[in-house]
């Protein structure tokens, strides 16, 4: 069982998500932004992801797309605004099936001991995006990848 | 008179801007993306800004800094997540004086026959970071700033 919590409250704008990692800090942060490790981790468990530019640098482009078992494919792309590693990163976000919605996510990484707690929030263009994000059936797929993101980082601990 | 709105619904993370242009959308598009013509409206009309870089394609980084008389400067940053010219454009802002606080901005120029509506929606990370952007006077600067692009559009139009 994880400890995550996704808190999504009526009118705002914003998801907040919060987990731990029973690994170091540096570790995590590797994983979330070494290609070959988001392609491991990012997506659905029946997916695969291909990741063509994840280029974690301020200005740097990233774009992943997830196939699933019957073919089809989505996209996703956004821009890196800022990387102040092993804590703190700074992008948008599109997925290319509702083009024009974009959304930020302010990733933070904190040191519990050997463990690191992870927050990201998420802010949306308006509380429908948000609202629709939710309805989408996104905590489920989140789970998902984040429990691919703690076995990985375990392993690599 | 401008017909200037700028709205900030308690509780929420965005602020809502909108204005008429006296120019066609493609004019009004071009001075909010040449560095020439940003550093002629951006910034208050007491201050001397300068475009240090300002390249319009998506994963492109803009920075301005702003010079008040006394010498100050306050620099401001972000990159464009979007462009699709000459109707919208998606950029992240960061004002260096607050490092870490991010916004994103997505702008929307929309013609209204000879004229232009241009909206800009600015979410921000926390209604904190909403209300303290409000409480800082930034609708003055915004007038300034607005004021000064639509006498620059209509000499160019």
């Amino acid at each position: 069982m994880s400890d995550l919590k996704v808190v999504a409250e009526p009118g705002r704008q914003d998801i907040v998500i919060t987990r731990t990692f029973d690994a170091p800090r540096d570790v995590v942060f590797a994983a979330m932004t070494d290609a070959d490790s988001i392609a491991r981790w990012w997506g659905l468990d029946e997916t695969d992801t291909r990741v063509e530019v994840a280029d974690a640098r301020p200005g740097g482009r990233w774009r992943y797309v997830e196939s699933s078992p019957d073919g089809a494919e989505y996209g996703f792309h956004g821009v890196f605004h800022d990387i102040v590693a092993p804590e703190r990163l700074v992008q948008t976000f599109e997925f290319e099936g509702m083009p024009g919605h974009v959304s930020m996510d302010t990733y933070t990484l904190e040191e519990r001991e050997d463990r690191t707690l992870y927050t990201s929030v998420t802010v949306f263009q308006s509380v429908e995006d948000r609202d629709g994000m939710i309805a989408s059936g996104m905590e489920s797929g989140l789970k998902q990848s984040l429990d691919a993101l703690e076995k990985l980082v375990t392993e690599q601990a």
